[in-house]
This record gives C-alpha cells, sequence and structure tokens, in this order.
C-alpha cells in the first residue's frame, strides 16, 4: 500500500513514559527494555523512555540503553521545562537528562495561562523564559530538542496570543518539532483541524521573519472524549507530520492515542508511509507482546489488533465472508498480522460449527448428524455456563469427540486435596492425591504444590509423564478464574479458564463448576489432553495455537 | 447546557439488537427486559428491542413489553427486507414484525450492489422492489418506517449512482428516516462528512420532487477503525438528526458508537439536546448498570463513565486538581454522574496518600510520621503484587491500621480444607474447618460449602455471625481471581478480588499469596472486616463503597 512516493509520518512511541500512568500498569527496568527493543524492531522512529531524573527507574533504564543502544529508533529521554527563576545549567534536573545520553529530548512546557499563574504559580514572561532557557541549554549541549506544548488545545482556546508566544519562544530557542498537546483530552476533530491548522501558518510565518528552519508540528491526543484516534488524524489531515501515541493505548485516565489503530488508518487508508509493511504485519503480534509485558489482558475487542476485530458470528455474516471477505471487513487481517476467526457461540448456527470445523482441518458436512449434535452439545454446555469463544482448544476436543476421533490418553478416577493454614506460620504445602488410569494401567500418585491447583497439576504431571514423556514441556501460561452468577457469592458457579503452551504453541481450555478447584482441574487436564492431541494430531491449527513468530525479523528503513 | 433553544437529536439505542452480536456477551429475556427499562428511564427516545421471528427470545420479549410497556421510549422492532420474489403480505417473517406490536419498525436493505449479487443472489432491480414492497406493507399496516441503509458508506464509494437508487425508493415507499450506516466499520470521518452532506442534499431533492416528507438522516456506525464516535459526530455536524449506539459500546468485532461516550461529547460540547441534564447524570450509573445485567466487567477506562475517566495518578496532577480540577479536566464528572478519584499505586507521592485520606475522612497531615509509613507499606505490599488501585477497602484498612484505628473485630487463627473428587459421582462438598478468635475467646467451626472457597467462607460466617450479627446481611457479589507472574503456572502467585455487598453499599478487597485458597481467604476475611467497619464507622466512604442509587428517578420530557 505505501510507496516511496507515500508521504513520511514520524511516529513517536510513549507507551514507556505516558502510557506507564494508566492505572494499574506498573513496569520494572527489564519490561520497559523489553517493550523498547520490540518498538525498535517495529521500526518507530522514535521512543520515549522515560523522564530519567524524576524517577531511579528510568534513569538506570537509559543507562543499560546506553551499554547496548537500539538498532532502528532513537530513544528520547523526556522532561519539563527549569523550574522558575532557575538556572538551566545548575538544574539537576536538567543534569539528568544529559546523562541519560540521548541524541533527543523532549522538553514540556505550559502553553495555557491558567497552568502558568495557578500552576507553576509564576508570571507568564518566566514561563516563556523557562520554555527558551531549557531548549537553548539542551541546544548549546548537542541534544536536538521537541517541545511538547502541553494542554495545547485549551490554552490555544482560552489565550491563543499567549499560547503562539510560547510557540514563538520554542522555534526561537532552536526546538525542531513543536507537538500540540490535547492533554486533558477535551478537543473535538473539527477543533484540531483549525488550530493546527492556524498553528502551521502561524509558525511558518515566525520561523521565516526569525530566520529559523521552520519546525514541524507534532500532535499528542488522550482519549477522554473518546476522540484521541480521531484527534490525531484530524491533525495529520491539516498538516502535522509527527504522531504521538502508545501501544494499545495505554495512557492515564482512558488513555492515549492508540498507535495500533493511528499506524494502518495513516498507512493502509490516508497512505502515509509510517513503518515498513511487513513491520506492520507485526502489529497485532506488538500489541499482544506488550500487553503480556505490562501483565494487562489484551483488549479483545481493539480495532485492528483484538482477537474479535475479524470475528464473524452472525450465520449470514458467517456464510457470506466465507464468499467474499471485503463484503464484511474493511481490511484484510494479514496486513497487521490479525485474522479472520468464525465464533462459536449461543448464537452459532450450524454454518459456524461447519466453517471451525474447516479451520481445524476437520471434513464435516451439513448432512453428517455429528454436525447437528456437535451445536447441540455446544448449546447445552453453554447453558451450564460454559463459553467456547474463548476457548477454542476445549471446542476442537468436543469435535473431536463428537466424531469418535477424540484419542482416550488417560482417564482420572478421582483425586483428593487438602490444604492446611496456621496463622503466623508460612503456609504449609497442599497435598493432592490422584488416581489415573492409562492404557487400563491404574496409577495412584501424590504431589505437594504451593497451592491446591498446583498440586493437583504437579500429581498429575507426575503420574503421566512416564507414558508421555512430552508434557515436561509443557507449562501453564495463564490461568484465570471467574464467578458466573455474580449475585451467589462464594456459592456461584465458576469458570476457569486455562492456557497452556509448549514453547512454540499456546491452547485455551476451560472448566465449569461450582467448585473451584474442579472447574481449574478440568482446565488443566483439558489442555494437558490437547497438547497431546497437537504432538499425535500436528495439523490442527487454529487462532488459539497458532505458532508463535520468532520475534528477530529485521527492521526497514522506513 | 441544553436549553430549550438546542437543537434536538434523536437517540436510538440498539444495545438489545447490534450490541448481543458483542463475542462473549448472551442475554436471557429477563436481562433484555432490566436494559429496556433502564434507558427507558434515561428517556432514550428510541429502543431497538430485537428481531422478532429470527429468534424465539426476541418474540417473547416483545409480547412481555405488550403487557407492561415502557413509559418513555418507541420499542422498535427490526427485521430485513423481504426475501427476494415473494410478497411481502405472505412472508411469516413480516407477520412476526407485526405481532410484535410496536409503533416503529427498523428495515435494513442492501445499499451496496456487490452484497446484491453476490450476498442475497438477486438484481440490482429485485433489490428495490423487496426495499419499496417491506416499506409499503409495514406502512400499510400502520407502522412508522426507519430504513437502515446497511453497509451505506461502502456502498455509495462503490456506486453512488444505485446506492441512492435505493435511498430514493425508501423515501418514495414511506421511510421517515434513512440511517447511514458504517456496517464494516471502515469509513474515515472526513468521507462521513462528505457523503452525509451528498445524501442530506440528494434526498431533500428527491423527497421535494416526489412530494413526500423530507426523511432526516441518521447515522450508525462500527468501531473497526477506532473512529466510531467521531464518525457519528461528523455526520450529526454534516446534519444527520438521529444517532444509533449501544451503551458501552457493546456491539459486533470491535463494537457499535459508544452511547456513553456520544451523549456527552453531543450534549456537553457541542450544544444539542439528547436527553434530559438529570438523566445525563444518571450516565455512569446506567453504564454499569448495563455491564452488570450482561455479566461483563465494566471498561475501568471508558471515557467519561469509566472509574479511571476522572481518576488522577501522577503527582503533579493530584496537587494542580486539588487546586483548580479546570485545568486538568475537559468536562465536570458529575455531570455525567462520574466522580474524581485519586489513586493510589506505585507512583503515588505523598499527596496522593494524603488526598486519599480526605476522601476516606481521614485527617492526615504530611508532616505525620504515619504518613510516610502508610507509602512505605503500601510500596512493599505492591512489590509483593499487591495491586490497591481496585481494592480500595484492603487500602482503608491498611490505613487505619497505621493510625492504630483498625478494631479487631476478630482474629484468624488457622484453617483446613478437605475437597474430594472420585470420577462419574457428583461433586462431594467441600470441608472446611475453622479457628477464629473474638475477644479473647477461641471458636472453632466447621462448614460445608460446594467449593473450597465456599466452605471457608460459611465457617467464618458461622463461627461471626452470633457476634456480629449484621453478618448476616452480606453477600459476596463477585470474586475474581487472576495469577500474577504468567509464566510460572499453577505455581504463580494469584491475586484475589473479592466485591462484597450489604444491599446498599458495594466494596472491594484483596488477597495475594501462592495458594489460590489462601489469597481468597484473606481477601474475603477484609471484605467481613470493613463490612463491619461501616457499621462501627458509618462516615467512612469512598467511591467503591459508594451507596447505590436508587432506580426509580422519573424521566422527564426532554
Amino acid at each position: 500500500m505505501t510507496t516511496n512516493s507515500s508521504p513520511q509520518l514520524w511516529l513517536y512511541d510513549t507507551t514507556l513514559r505516558d502510557g506507564t500512568q494508566r492505572e494499574g500498569l506498573s513496569v520494572s527496568i527489564e519490561d520497559k527494555l523489553r517493550i523498547a527493543r520490540r518498538l525498535d524492531q517495529l521500526g518507530v522512529p522514535f521512543i520515549e523512555g522515560g523522564w530519567p531524573g524524576a524517577n531511579p527507574k528510568d534513569v538506570q533504564f537509559f543507562w543499560q540503553l546506553q551499554e547496548d543502544p537500539l538498532k532502528n529508533s532513537e530513544i528520547v529521554a523526556f522532561c519539563s521545562t527549569r523550574r522558575p527563576h532557575t538556572n538551566a545549567a545548575s538544574e539537576p534536573m536538567l543534569q539528568a537528562i544529559l546523562a541519560a545520553g540521548t541524541r533527543w529530548v523532549t522538553v514540556f512546557g505550559k502553553s495555557w495561562d491558567l497552568h502558568v499563574t495557578t500552576g507553576l504559580k509564576t508570571t507568564l514572561e518566566e514561563n516563556l523564559a523557562m520554555i527558551r532557557d531549557t531548549i537553548e541549554y539542551l541546544g548549546s549541549q548537542g541534544r536536538r530538542v521537541i517541545y511538547d506544548a502541553e494542554h495545547w488545545f485549551d490554552g490555544y482556546k482560552h489565550n491563543p496570543d499567549y499560547a503562539l508566544k510560547t510557540l514563538e519562544t520554542a522555534i526561537a530557542s532552536g526546538a525542531e518539532w513543536l507537538v500540540l498537546c490535547d492533554t486533558n483530552g477535551g478537543t473535538l476533530p473539527h477543533e484540531v483541524t483549525e488550530i493546527v491548522q492556524a498553528v502551521n501558518h502561524h509558525s511558518s510565518l515566525v520561523a521565516d521573519k526569525a530566520q529559523m528552519k521552520i519546525p514541524q508540528i507534532g500532535i499528542h491526543t488522550h482519549n477522554d472524549s473518546d476522540l484521541a484516534v480521531a484527534n490525531a488524524l484530524a491533525a495529520v489531515m491539516a498538516g502535522a507530520r509527527m504522531v504521538q501515541g502508545t501501544i494499545n493505548g495505554y495512557g492515564e485516565r482512558c488513555g492515549n492515542a492508540n498507535l495500533c489503530s493511528l499506524i494502518p488508518n495513516l498507512q493502509l487508508k490516508l497512505g502515509y508511509s509510517c513503518i515498513g509493511e511487513d513491520e506492520l504485519a507485526q502489529l497485532t503480534e506488538a500489541s499482544r507482546f506488550v500487553s503480556e509485558v505490562v501483565n494487562l489482558a489484551p483488549d479483545e475487542h481493539a480495532p485492528f489488533v483484538g482477537i474479535s476485530a475479524f470475528a464473524h458470528k452472525g450465520g449470514i455474516h458467517v456464510s457470506a465472508v466465507e464468499r467474499n471477505p471485503l463484503t464484511y471487513e474493511h481490511i484484510q487481517p494479514e496486513q497487521v498480522g490479525n485474522r479472520r476467526r468464525i465464533v462459536i457461540s449461543e448464537q452459532s448456527g450450524i454454518s459456524n460449527v461447519l466453517a471451525k470445523a474447516r479451520t481445524l482441518g476437520i471434513e464435516l458436512d451439513q448432512r453428517q448428524p455429528e454436525a447437528r449434535q456437535i451445536l447441540q452439545k455446544m448449546k447445552d454446555l453453554e447453558s451450564e455456563g460454559y463459553q467456547f469463544e474463548a476457548a477454542e482448544a476445549s471446542f476442537a476436543l468436543l469435535m473431536y469427540e463428537a466424531l469418535g476421533k477424540r484419542q482416550k490418553f488417560f482417564e482420572i478416577k478421582g483425586f483428593q486435596v487438602h490444604c492446611d493454614l496456621i496463622a503466623g506460620k508460612e503456609t504449609t504445602n497442599s497435598l493432592a492425591t490422584i488416581k489415573v488410569s492409562v492404557n487400563g494401567e491404574n496409577i495412584l500418585e501424590a504431589a505437594e504444590g504451593i497451592g491446591p491447583v498446583a498440586a493437583l497439576d504437579a500429581a498429575l504431571r507426575k503420574a503421566l509423564v512416564k507414558f508421555y514423556p512430552q508434557i515436561a514441556e509443557f507449562e501453564l501460561t495463564d490461568y484465570k478464574v471467574r464467578i458466573l452468577n455474580g449475585n451467589t457469592g462464594t456459592t456461584a458457579k465458576t469458570r476457569a479458564l486455562v492456557q497452556s503452551g509448549n514453547g512454540h504453541q499456546r491452547w485455551t481450555t476451560l472448566g465449569v463448576s461450582t467448585n473451584i478447584l474442579e472447574a481449574s482441574y478440568q482446565a488443566v487436564v483439558a489442555g494437558l489432553e490437547y497438547g497431546l492431541l497437537l504432538y499425535s494430531q500436528p495439523k490442527a491449527l487454529f487462532i488459539s495455537s497458532e505458532k508463535l513468530k520468532s520475534q528477530n525479523t529485521t527492521v526497514s528503513e522506513s
């Protein structure tokens, strides 16, 4: 889609700084480094790493990147202007910025007179001096400066003359980019269009007059009005050339502009060049990688990269989309590394079951009685609280069962679990005893574990590994429990979802019971069974067991 | 904000039809009725109830509403045009629509030639006849018709002449509204602006010529490009007067336009009149009500109505927002029934702790050593995996503890849990034994439960209820378990979040342990303790224990 003639846009990722302001998100230095290297692979030109000096974690982070630098991206240090009535050169904060050793520094300053007088409690004139001194000092130390005009849009609406003066100061001091920030996220797209056009016009005049290079405009938006992506697009269409945002839209309150939505919109729909095509095809993977590192569940309904983004549920859609994807999909999912998916759910008709069978490589015909049996069994289980939408491996087992193809690797005869806690002592281990039959042979095994599910899991593996040595490679990668009928408390049904992996593939299974241990055990058992099935029927392939791509793709120069 | 002179917009909610296409969402008839009545209270003019005839649940739903109608809103039945080469009057589907007994019916028809020829497999001419016959027949039976032009924007882009012909047909057949649908969600705001303007112009000409009333334009958008709200706003600014969407943006794939974002944008920012001011102040509650009924966790970061939408985390923000909220908030949270909130997190400084204390009604001064102790304790616990952001009741207990104000209602000495499962038999109950001390008296109690957590909970209540009879009123309203370090499986740390209630208030507590039972038990114990605290210190009030508002507010005529 992008060609050599596509106009270039510069992406600026702030996941590691503004993104970490999201409630519930916290990252270690190691997490930050992993994310930075992933963004580097993706070909994001600017990565804002944090505010060295404001917290020790960020100081460490920049030091580590000096030892082992990024390959493609510029890592950017972020800071405020100097404090009122100080000297930039003697600000310890700015010394920490220089020590971070980046080529680029982003300085944020106040645009809104109200913030100057009530926030900083200084004069409008001093604020201009703070902007000037900070940018000039960093320039004198060999740094290239991006100027973030904080609260730009609100400031401009309240006092355009003063707001423009702050930008004039930044231009005259040598800032190369002027980034207009909708810090409170309250601006509407048509306002963004007008104001960006006005700034573009004004800053060209000012730069010309001052005989400075005309700085380029950037945009930094927040999602408080559900318009962060639209506002960024509006700014680009009005002339902005840098787009700031975060992976998965993480950020304070309602988040920042989501780069996972912006990049495909800009590149596939508006024809700008942001990253390479191959890198664009890694976007879904990058989104999920970041959500894993920050330990937040991915948003399944996220545009472009969500697991539901190209999922088809209604019966009409399913048959039509199989005939002609264009009729029900706005882009090809593969362009952003996502996949079409047929959803199995309560509303599913027989056509969904057939389509699902096809993606599993199973021959199933509408006229076969098994097709209806599978649909019926699925509906019965769903009425008991099973939900196969997120547990496709369990659905695959159900299909194999109905078709008489489910291999009996083992059979559970029963188990016992015992836990004991004495206040003030370290938690004693849980003890599980399990009886399992393999090829007619009964095995009784016991194991301890840190919790009851761990103990059960350990006992089961211990019993099975001599028959199926590949079990040693399996691991539980995620484990979630949800109460089903919210108003009956601890006696309600629980649904356990277990994600398992073998280093190459991942798959999800589920269990449902009023007993949390039984639900967990069902899911663990199905996870082991499906893992064994992958060895005996390796062709069974679907999204949740998709082979994890290697992450050493080289990044182009785009 | 809205005055008598504000231009009127008509909201059209499709949570109960398009919203239920969301993957993972399923509703009973009872759920649908509860949601319809809540929307009725909110003053939404049109509520699309479903497609009677397409599924038995929807037939029932409309019958029940005929028995006990809504007070303010029009309930709307939804259907397609007749099938190719049939007679509208003899279509069983349309008979089911009439039997639903609504004043208004929404008919959707094909706008995109490709869908007619490859989807319906009929001629372009027959599609026009299908639109005409269906609308005319429903009109002849006394129904008022809204025409949903499916795939409008894609159809118009591919073949504007044919697309406009479908609208001309709908106008000539008596449709009162033409709703332009971006069914695949791929359209950009500037395209919406252009196309809506073109349609508005064209349909006025056509209606004039045909001497028909000029139909009004509506907009129906999807979020596949993260632009559903922006697209709806663009359409309104280009002349659309009906806005379709769903509560919380539920819908297929990436969802529909979110009414919880659209209403405040339209009403507070663009000055349109949608619902009454008092109803707008119920929006947050309505959003959470619907998410509870459909049993999906609310999106904490949702614009306007999310629990984080007005949450302040960074230290600078917190002190500034307390001085002047306008500087960091785009609207007053109370206008949409939300609240400002100070977040407790790893990044918190002492100012957050102080601000939080104030919202809890606790006097705490920066110079008190306890303030720093609380911050330190919180940071220590967070490094062990505790997260207080979603468990403010646990944080309150921590504060009371540090201040020496934590009342010792009871003390747990220890517990034992035993579970037994024999394959092929019904699950045997779990048995829990607990030793607890109240006012120096040791109580040993045992109880059975359907699962180990239920058994523990039952034993604990049994031991305590004779001392604290109010415990009989407490209930567990939600219970979630999350694994913390995703890569270590069942031996990883688990965090249990328990939401408790007493019929008036709800509060959330947490527990962390490698043993799922211990984590759960910690959270259950803290929940009981906080509930008892609410009786002895009823003034302690914060968002998670906010008094649930009664839902019998009368709806104005807006």
